[in-house]
């Protein structure tokens, strides 16, 4: 289908809100442009001067561009820019002999909320994580909620897209990263796992987790204990409590 | 202001999502009905009969209806019901003596957006956490939107509303529970604070973290290590985090 791709493609264009924005020109990413909505100029100065510092184009528009375009949230700003470029499996697998860490990755199988994606970069941004691998369908793309969601760590977070996770999987395996899957239920809580070593933790979807084929690759699973009656956490969040248990880990370790 | 408050409390009457409303069902809450879209009706139909066990009345109406009234994810049913109870801070520091634990309390310092209230919800009742205070003012109330991104842990969480944390803060500190800030930055990474005492987690606001005169009221305070670029976590993940390393402390620990 490629005429989704091609609309994914158009989305990604967009960036909107003062944080994506922002990381957007710091990052360098090429933008056209930046549009900031006249009656914001004075309160929006700082990223303004930002963008022309980087040569960036600025135009002022009305209100009614902003709300024709944009979810809530755009906060009087949107760039229109380059596709965020995504790095290959092996360019991610590279990364952490560089910065001379042990490996730590998110391998996401089919997060479908673009809110959550970007929910999800955000915290890898925070943690430290090494890279994102997500897979081109049944998933959230890069899309401009993504960006938005992610407070602006989508321009610092490594990310590679596959057609099939599995792929990854198996690279990853081959270097002796072990595959850690998230799942609800009951299994060994992660503080009963060691992370300290080269990992990924793959994360399965909203609805239905990990798909079946997915959790059979990996070499263990990590579960977070539930001691309520509703018995689920956002995605993001578990992904946030697993990020920093690894973080302890290595900070013990270390 | 009245008119505020009683806008709140009209707004509450409604739950909408198929989560929301089968935890509403279930927890007891006071339902005048349970409102379903026509097209729904196949698909749904474990919720209705639940609803018409709980003696509950049905009514199934118009797309129409549902898109007026509700924001997107109201999956075509909603419930009309009595405010969410609230208890006093004295109920709430009355229940880890009658679970025989160490209390564990989560008091929000104006939380501003009610997905985050209701994100944190979610972990609060995730994570066995006795007890959610929050402030009547300038914070996020008990809406709608709270309750559908609570994924229905509202119903099952203890909450209360007070008219200034502070004087909450005051009443756990005489019954010796260690107030521990949570604020982003260069403190004590939590794993490397005793939590598996009496404590409660004091969660400031997305925008502006701790008010001033409630980070001096706590005991200590605790941060998570940031190590990327944006440097910020969404406040329901830096929760999440926190929540779950008293967990980890106390699974240890007993």
């Amino acid at each position: 289908m490629p005429s989704i791709g091609q609309k994914k493609d158009d989305r990604v264009n967009w960036i909107y809100g003062v944080n994506p924005v922002s990381e957007a020109i710091k990052s360098g990413r090429l933008i056209n442009a930046v549009y900031v909505r006249q009656e914001s100029q004075k309160h929006l100065s700082s990223i303004i001067e930002a963008a022309k510092a980087h040569g960036i184009h600025v135009k002022f528009e009305t209100k009614d561009f902003f709300e024709g375009r944009f979810h809530k949230g755009h906060q009087g700003i949107a760039a229109h820019a380059a596709k965020k470029e995504t790095v290959s499996v092996e360019d991610l697998l590279a990364i952490p002999a560089k910065k001379g860490e042990a490996p730590f990755f998110i391998i996401l199988d089919n997060i479908e909320d673009p809110r959550n994606f970007g929910a999800i970069l955000r915290v890898a941004d925070a943690a430290g994580v090494h890279g994102v691998v997500f897979q081109s369908h049944r998933s959230a793309g890069i899309t401009p909620v993504t960006a938005k969601s992610s407070a602006g760590a989508l321009e610092h977070v490594n990310v590679a897209e596959t057609v099939n996770i599995k792929h990854a999987m198996e690279k990853m395996k081959k270097d002796d990263i072990v595959l850690i899957g998230a799942e609800a239920g009951a299994g060994i809580e992660p503080w009963n796992l060691d992370m300290s070593g080269p990992i990924s933790i793959v994360i399965g979807s909203e609805g239905e987790g990990l798909r079946r084929t997915v959790r059979e690759m990996c070499d263990m699973t990590a579960s977070l204990p539930m001691k309520g009656t509703v018995n689920s956490l956002n995605v993001s969040v578990a992904a946030g409590i697993l990020a920093y248990e690894v973080l302890r880990q290595r900070q013990k370790a270390g």
